[in-house]
């Protein structure tokens, strides 16, 4: 396995690092099943770089940050010295003269991270960066469909929503057809990438059609603002066509499953009783989620 | 003693089960008198999901913490997935799937812990919940009237301020006379509950008529939001009346104390010299916070 | 060495305390270049008590705590009690009864820690107050110069930039003057105190005639709100006059070095070429504020 420098992205990650990943972050299962914590990071600092807020994703990180043994610092950017005009590359390498040992980094800027993994001596994990990838999401989603249907090769994903504006969209689908997966999206028009088939991916304006032949499908989160910018008719009319009810849920195959990045805007995006029935692996998604970054954060740092 | 696997309330709670709780904290004292760390909760994560702001109460469940040898994950509502619209058990859920051990929640909404506790697997912690309880308050307020008067049983304990929207003074109603105090609640009739005596105390409008025979006065803060809803006249006249000034304290016993669980507006529920005089056991109600938290935490995660 | 029981400004600080300080900092330095963490903290908590937002000093009190052993609670202002109405030495006191060992405060008003230190117990170190001092940063800034030029014992260093409002060239100008070397100021004459020669340094408007002689050229950060208040011209024309140029840069001696204390805006105070040049110790600055306030964190808690 060549040595993974920095966490950016899963584009152009190798299906033999990818399945490294996933292998590493299953053999950390039982140390959080029993409740122990490692030493690989043991005087290790993480510095959670936040230029946007996500609660969700910093906890995890944290998390798995001290699972690993390591402690971590937090950056939140509102009231920092990137509200004092300092460039992005100037705020890091004034972070990194503290003498950390990674940094993670969510920014709204597609490109943020590779920027620092260039300027940067440290690893530099991707947490999310615009429109671009969400690496991490991809690889507990892949985890989460591998533990629950035994593997991914062969399987039909079926993926719903703003593709377009998706950065989790984005890595499942580079991720999952490195894996051996066939993708399709699924949404309207306005929230379809131009020309889907250069990812690699059928697709479809309606669901129905999909359904049947799916092994998982992905919904993902409507973003409220995005109705404001006429980009979708009405939330309304979206979970009416788009949106997973309990009769779409029928017509797919018995052992299928649901994924959703959260968090779910319930009625919108799946009816609650898909998002609570036996289908629904949305909370195993969040506790793999700890793992597959203690496997990240684990392969930057060896 | 009952297992008591969350802790939601004072009310309902046995007098064999508070006793064991303050007699925790004092057995928990000279860890503290000595500055050590115990290892009780070694490995344990306590996520602090903290929907209103606070300080104080925040930092003293941090150090409860640290001081059983566990570690903290802080979650505060703004800038959260809670913004996104998300539910409030979807949100708690998510944070579940984290695998921590216990969740300690302060929310503007009467009853949220209580909701909680029936949607998690782990324990559930109150630290606030609307106008209804704060039970780790009261907890310390009985413990510190325990530590200076030597018990409860028997004492007459005095609350004076805004009793009909104090979670302080519900939780306190509800424990003291669970321990054998007798309370009375004393205030502008606007912020006293409609039928103080369901509660099981005596009321009156005038504070002198009960200072001679208290043992305990407890001034609540004045909530500053109140006065421009003409609950109150002004805070001058606030003062005048229901303010515990150096005339009003002298007419209390010698050995009579005075609580507040702050923060002080000084010159409004009480003198500056009535504050930081010797009748005063406000700051060491914010010592034995950690103590009676120490407790809880113990408790609901043995 | 005299106890240092606080650490509130370099004003009145000896050339023995001073010296004893920067030599136990470079006793540290062994420790973060083999990343390693002392115990000399073991079981002690320090807070950080910031009522300014300041990322960077506060991350590097919190790493230089980590270093040592112990641990932080952050208290940060906004949404505190503190908006409540409390006083600063009620939020100090409450603070002091969780039994921490240490308060490091920033706050906006010049003297606030010398209060603090003496209405509590506990030692208080300044991490910044108003236009006053900001003891740590020079003592990072002597540091530096020290490790750079060998000694700071006859050296010539030009401070440029807001000297009057800057509570950094405040807290340099008695440390550096304490250690020997001789101090001038430069700037628009808005932006000089009415009579430099009390604080016993030299001054000129213009940069030019001090640059040969200079060994040490400590470019401030322009407030970019002054120029709002009209007191200076505009950001170009500063920029133009004493802006750290390139060509201006080529005036210092071969060996001369370059401070700022950040966040630096370019192109303003200084070049991108000179911040990122041979002569920069910008970044260097960084990585010993964690060494020197190992040194303070140790001394005052020792």
């Amino acid at each position: 396995m060549t040595p993974l420098r920095h966490f950016l992205g899963t584009q152009g990650l190798s299906r033999e690092e990818a399945e490294a990943l996933l292998n590493q972050a299953e053999a950390f299962r039982p140390t959080v099943v029993e409740n122990k914590n490692l030493s690989i990071l043991s005087g290790k600092t993480i510095v959670n770089l936040f230029f946007e807020n996500s609660t969700r994703t910093r906890m995890s990180f944290e998390v798995a940050t001290r699972r690993l043994g390591g402690s971590n610092l937090n950056f939140a950017a509102s009231g920092s010295s990137v509200s004092k005009g300092e460039t992005l590359i100037d705020t890091a390498r004034n972070i990194q003269a503290l003498k950390p040992h990674c940094i993670v980094v969510r920014h709204a800027s597609a490109g943020s991270p590779s920027i620092l993994a260039r300027s940067l001596d440290i690893p530099v994990v991707n947490a999310g960066d615009g429109f671009h990838e969400h690496p991490t999401q991809a690889l507990l989603d892949a985890f989460t469909i591998r533990e629950k249907l035994g593997k991914i090769e062969g399987k039909r994903v079926v993926i719903v929503g703003d593709i377009a504006h998706s950065r989790v969209a984005r890595s499942n689908i580079h991720l999952l057809r490195t894996l051996g997966a066939s993708v399709a999206v699924c949404g309207p028009p306005t929230l379809l990438p131009p020309n889907p088939e250069i990812l690699g991916v059928d697709h479809a304006y309606r669901l129905e059609p999909l359904l049947p032949e799916a092994d998982v499908v992905m919904c993902l989160r409507i973003q409220l603002e995005r109705q404001n910018r006429m980009q979708i008719p009405s939330l309304a009319e979206y979970s009416r066509i788009w949106g997973l009810s309990s009769e779409r849920a029928a017509l797919m195959k018995k052992e299928a499953i649901v994924l959703h990045p959260g968090p779910i805007n319930r009625g919108v995006e799946m009816d609650p009783e898909v998002a609570d029935g036996p289908r629904s692996v949305i909370l195993d998604q969040v506790t793999n989620g700890v793992l597959v970054r203690m496997a990240v954060l684990a392969k930057v740092m060896s």
